[in-house]
């Protein structure tokens, strides 16, 4: 038996609001930041999505931003600060993806998100606060800004819209290709592919290949393989995943991200 | 002086829910794991115990999860996600115990509660999203389901009573024991053992002994003995603990989850 | 173009509270202390600064918490909870600082707060509850407490007036001095100093100099000089810092707290 679903609408006066940074949890830094928020926005929600990106690394972030918007409902704002290039003339964007909103530096954070949405309307912050430090513009400019959009300030104010951000050199494997690659490794050791669900749908396959080994054929859940043994199958992200049950397959099987998965094909 | 107390009630407007598992802190799955719940019960307080229960250590969720249980008010949810079976037939609880709901894998999950709580109510979750992941129903079905409990759904269209939960074979020390175990180990490496302090004071103790080591009679906080020496107090959780005032008593006496704790008793 | 500000007023119907501890994240200590919380003052927002301080670390504290109060707007309250000395005599404090209350153990852990915004009122905590345990004074006094005084409660009818907090030996750099020290590193491996940045306005720097290396006249941000290259800046919080661009610090200079700092000044 299923139960009606409740109308569920997204707030103006309660915004939710996730974070994604490299800051790490020992310090004050998240704190300040989401002061600088709820000043704008005391209301808010906020969810933190990780602040152990590993430091600088824009391609994880990237990745775990694009799995925030995939989970989060329309309405749902997003600020993200990986920010090597804090205090030079880097563009701060306001993107709208998948009906839902990103704050963060223009340097490649929206690449994951914006490729696999078919990208998205995208801005420059052009709003700065009267005064903002040279090395924390996440808690400066970005919080605020994020705080003020979230209550409905006017975003031709605040920006204006800008055609070509910063992209990584990373995409979804096309669906006529027989390989991708390793985007991400989990907190488990599991390596995410770029190579969609919807994408093996259309092959018959004898194998998965990766790093030169076969792991065997998709499988569907962890149990599909002896403990200790390889596997790959779809990843709660509707991406290729390879993982060890009970192991980590990142250093089991020495993946790390980059690393070339090979779709083995049956003749059809 | 003291102050009176003002009446608190749990309100149904904005239930209080949280969250245990062990999927780390570094990944969005919390965060997805959130929206999933937040979607159906958006006014919910998401309170995290922890993200860092070791993988797949249903033991020690078990423990943590009881602690949860312990301190929060009735009406409290509880959603407690470590989940080695995920896509097998292992059954998901929906269990009553002190008062408050519990969600989670019917894995064992609920033993310690269960067991200190003489039992509770316990259900089988029969309700099934249209569309779930075989690798992420923390996410897909439980998150879900729970917010809709919080939002005051009927359990009996939900789920259906069972008799028979899973339970791992670890249970408080009968009161006519002179000894128990190490359950948990804690971030200071205090050694929680499974003898409840109302167990203690039947006794007139000389000691207490663990793995040979007499670590002195029962004190009352970490300053009762110098630096760097072990003693046996109450702990928060008003269990028998293994400490070393400034130290570890895990690194310093090598203690470990199943280790035996001996009460020597004075001849009376 | 600048948005014009909203009013924001601080709520007392949804009071903002931050947390400070060194309990870590693995236990389920730090919910069980916001259960305690939420029962008086069921609310309020709770915001994380970090539980993550080195067990018993003061100083480290007592300057995280400065910058927490530093981030946070009038009428929030902290709660800082590292307490190696619970369960014995020492005292608990109430303290306004900088229009902002602080609960916490009279233990040195107001410092940097006390320090830097020239003092402040200050109170012990004499309100108890019925049953506390001796070993987690965090969730059976202070938190009750913190939420208590966050709804309202008299301060009179809690605490008393004191007039001598414990202060560790620490405070900012006198502004004639041309010396001071590091006082905290960061997550990644930034060393602040207490030097602040008003105080260097006076002066005509010829350079930096870090237990005997010059790094240089002041820098505005990373990328003033190459990848991997140490420079000093004007951190987030206002103080002098010594970073490594791309790097860390702390270990590429073996950089620790307490380590002098020395100001190079130009014969002006």
């Amino acid at each position: 038996m299923r139960l009606k679903r409740r109308a569920v609408s997204t707030s103006i006066v309660r915004p939710l609001i996730t974070l994604t940074t490299d800051f790490g949890l020992a310090d004050a830094y998240v704190a300040t930041m989401k002061a600088a928020l709820l000043r704008e926005a005391p209301d808010a929600r906020l969810i933190d999505v990780t602040h152990q990106v590993p430091r600088h690394d824009i391609l994880c972030g990237s990745i775990t931003l694009a799995r925030a918007i995939d989970g989060f409902p329309p309405g749902t704002l997003h600020l993200a600060v990986i920010d090597p290039g804090v205090g030079t003339s880097r563009r701060i964007l306001v993107a709208e993806i998948n009906r839902q909103i990103v704050v963060c530096p223009d340097n490649g954070l929206i690449t994951w998100s914006w490729r696999t949405h078919g990208g998205g309307e995208v801005r420059e912050l052009t709003w700065r606060p009267r005064k903002a430090s040279d090395v924390f513009h996440g808690r400066d400019i970005m919080a605020p800004a994020i705080g003020m959009i979230a209550c409905g300030a006017n975003l031709d104010e605040l920006s204006r819209p800008i055609e070509n951000p910063i992209l990584l050199d990373i995409a979804p494997a096309p669906r006529e290709n027989k390989q991708g690659q390793i985007i991400h490794i989990d907190h488990f050791g599991n390596a995410t592919t770029n190579i969609a669900h919807d994408a093996l749908r259309a092959h018959i396959m004898r194998g998965v290949k990766v790093k030169g080994r076969n792991v065997g054929k998709l499988k569907k859940t962890y149990w599909d393989v002896a403990p200790g043994k390889p596997l790959a199958l779809i990843g709660s992200s509707g991406l290729l995943e390879i993982a060890v049950r009970d192991g980590s397959a990142a250093s089991d099987l020495k993946l790390r991200v980059g690393d070339p998965v090979k779709i083995d094909l049956a003749v059809s």
